[in-house]
């Protein structure tokens, strides 16, 4: 983080390294007092108090092997690849598997300077709909970071799905419902048979999961001893 | 957004609102004076000041086909279904193409309420690495609308290519270079074809920009002009 003013972003961007993950945090040039109001923050992180405070750019990236600079989209013009944050996160992810990799947030007002820049392989960009409309430096530092951790698989990863109940269950409850509609009047003798076998398809769509089938038969049965008393 | 409390919360979920092209936000009992205060902030975003506020969440959800509350790891244990943000966010997707979806963010302390998450659907989780830090309130809004704004072809879409040196250009260069070391006694005139050769390799290795090459030629044209004189 280059050049940051508000406290408040410096502990939002480790609070989300260490949501995701990372964790060196590197500051270079700080506005110190708000650095220091971070810093000794009641509950600061750990994270926060081990963040390394630079007088330069350069020094701070001096180990990285590959230097992105985050911008808003204004910065296009600029003389540098511009990659969106899906694409540049993935070229990020392989270059960190073999070498330190440095991520620039410039100040909240300015972003990161030209000189910043020239230091930069390339720039990334997060696709807002706007471009004029900057995105809040703590927001920001979270959405490169949960992209930099995000599990492509996981889009497809269905979690384990809930168990239905099985058929007997289904069966059971609609017997059950059944009951209760006959003894509260609902059914008509002369369509009974059609009734119920509306009561059953209709029992099936709701898609009973087991672990509600014992309630709503316990739900029924109370029902049923109150309309036939 | 239930039971808000800090008005910089309200306002950061309004800005990535507006980054990513969202337009309707609920406010559900939040913290008045905090409410008053993000609403009439100065530059207070247009969405903010059209926020909508409710009394209860029923209310708040009654048009919405679809409920999904985003909770932290920690309530795992609930009795709803738990989807990762990654595979939650795809369903959504498809559910706004059809009617509205609401999306619940519960207070910044406590989170959404057990009586909150039983007008859930399902319930959605941003993969943390560590289940009982929780995230910041607003970047874990901005964290959400960024994975529905997300272009899953933009991982693979490059943005068009710098163009590279035509294999003329690297040959100029690789000529002036080789003046300027001949000229500066760095190469040995008995290896001087192995020397060149292995300049030429060097040059091909920098993949030079096109538009980089007038620049190092001008550069190289100039320390020969100064290591001949």
């Amino acid at each position: 983080m280059v050049s940051t003013r508000n406290p408040l972003n410096i502990g939002a961007a480790a609070r989300a390294m260490a949501n995701f993950g990372f964790a060196r945090l590197r500051v270079v040039s700080p506005y110190d007092v708000a650095f220091r109001e971070a810093r000794s923050a009641v509950g600061a992180a750990p994270l926060l108090q081990k963040a390394e405070d630079y007088a330069t750019l350069a020094s701070s990236i001096a180990d990285c092997r590959l230097v992105v600079g985050t911008t808003s989209i204004g910065h296009r013009g600029l003389q540098h690849p511009m990659r969106r944050l899906e694409y540049g996160a993935r070229l990020i992810k392989r270059a960190l598997a073999k070498a330190p990799v440095a991520l620039l947030f410039g100040s909240e007002k300015f972003g990161l300077s030209n000189e910043d820049l020239s230091h930069c392989h390339w720039l990334m960009r997060i696709p807002t709909v706007d471009a004029d409309l900057s995105m809040n430096l703590g927001q920001a530092v979270a959405l490169c970071l949960y992209e930099l951790a995000r599990d492509p698989k996981a889009v497809k990863a269905k979690p384990g799905k809930i168990a239905r109940a099985a058929a007997a269950e289904a069966e059971q409850i609609t017997a059950l419902l059944m009951d209760v509609l006959r003894q509260s009047g609902y059914v008509n003798p002369t369509t009974a048979a059609s009734t119920e076998e509306k009561v059953r398809r209709l029992v099936r769509r709701l898609d009973i999961a087991a672990r509600d089938a014992p309630v709503l038969l316990g739900m029924l049965r109370q029902i049923l001893w109150k309309v036939s008393g």
